[in-house]
């Protein structure tokens, strides 16, 4: 009945109990791609929203509060961030952020999906404006083969993938993260979309467990969005040497001047704040 | 199609975009009562449901979050709450978090809708068990007219309340807090139900802006649950004379050894780092 004379676009949930519906306008942009199904919908009140497989990967209205979390929580902590390596991210949100810091030479993303990031340049240019920024080296290839392959030292390396389904799965593993850490400098820091501690606390174990195998530091961090079902969601920090608290580069930060939709000073040492039952569950 | 073998609970969203469904096993309680339609569900994975007017109140799986919010917060701050009053509230999770404060004497607590204490008292045992409390004075009244009319002074008020709509208008408009005023303790603090940041912004404001004439510390603070939609939400804290971060009771805090699923000294503070776009619209 609500939804008699729209096209609605529905969300699952992966649990299979919850079911999310967005009032749209139109479909944009739809294929299926050698890994997941990619579509674009205009939504009416969440602007244009990126779906793979499904699932609500970015909606205009709210991608500031993942991208800003995703990247400056690391990217204040490390001292002289140069060289950073994005891993999905086929947007564009997170390289548009990372990019915002002077202190960054290059970043290099690599996205698997180039549906992905077809149907964003086309569609969604809020986020994919950065693809003409010089700085940035856009590649369309297995983000697990880029890093196990590259000779390149990185300070800071953002895992910003989907849920560890489909193509995602392996992005959850030992093994990537061995080469992860290969990959980073020796004071290099990874941050990763974990997940909600809500729904995939046991994911969320099994993520911290791989990676204090392989880091002295790790930590989880907390944000919510509108469009991520389940309200609470997390990055996972893990670093060979600097601590977001001590670390957090105060002088740079006020001196850069940038502004933030969601991002500030309080929230990036708030944000490490955890209920009490996820620092039960993951020992934090 | 996803739904078709049983049948589901609808939750329309305010704005009328975004529609949630919760797959159910059965309806176990319904009441069109003199101010909204009463409803519990048992649900397929978030246990129990109280639905007033098809909006989520309390699930049985993330109740923990909200109650621990609205209660320890304050509760933690002021230094001897001895009485405290909950307009609303009338699942019981309020008041049988504020009950497990041995500071606390006595908890009126005011729910205008004898069907919703009704409807939890034999479905949602998990929040009503406090009923038989006896330091809970439990009436079926309007919350408006009790504070109007009662010469009992107050160390902390819960203002407990549904959405601004229906019987819960004139608990978001100045007249009220005007009475509220004055049945605390010239060192009283009141925490209200605030709404999202992302969608009630514009109420978040005039809600705010009421305060700051009768109070000379308003602060908000955030949480996120798992059933409340577009993920962030809030409870605004406004207070005669204690502030959440100097005046926490930390001492008391753990010398009571209370276990939290939520709340932590450490959430205490974080919770009140506030999202940059919220900060700017409300002045904080």
């Amino acid at each position: 009945m609500f939804f008699k004379k729209s096209k609605p676009i529905i969300v699952t949930e992966a649990d299979g109990n919850t079911l999310i519906s967005y009032k749209c306008k139109k479909k944009l942009y739809s294929k299926q791609s050698p890994y997941q199904k990619v579509e674009v919908f205009e939504t009416m009140d969440l602007g244009r929203m990126l779906m793979n497989d499904d699932i609500v990967m970015v909606s205009e209205r709210d991608e500031f509060v993942y991208h800003d979390m995703i990247a400056h929580v690391p990217l204040f902590t490390h001292p002289n961030p140069k060289n950073v390596l994005i891993i999905g991210g086929g947007d564009g949100g997170t390289a548009r952020e990372v990019l915002r810091h002077k202190n960054v030479e290059t970043c290099d993303m690599v996205e698997i999906d180039e549906a992905v990031v077809e149907s964003c340049r086309e569609f969604i240019t809020q986020t994919s404006s950065v693809f003409s920024n010089p700085k940035l080296n856009l590649m369309i290839a297995d983000g697990i083969d880029f890093v196990k392959n590259t000779k390149k030292k990185y300070e800071v390396i953002l895992v910003d993938s989907t849920d560890p389904i489909g193509p995602a799965i392996p992005l959850f593993g030992l093994e990537f993260y061995q080469t992860i850490h290969n990959a980073l400098t020796s004071d290099g820091i990874v941050v990763s979309q974990a997940e909600s501690p809500f729904r995939h606390i046991e994911q969320q174990k099994r993520l911290i467990e791989t990676t204090r195998s392989l880091f002295p530091k790790v930590y989880f961090y907390n944000y919510a969005n509108m469009t991520y079902p389940s309200g609470l969601w997390s990055f996972m920090f893990s670093s060979k040497k600097y601590s977001p608290y001590e670390d957090f580069q105060k002088e740079r930060y006020e001196s850069s001047q940038m502004e933030f939709k969601y991002y500030n000073k309080d929230i990036h040492k708030a944000c490490f704040a955890l209920p009490s039952f996820m620092k039960k569950e993951l020992n934090l």
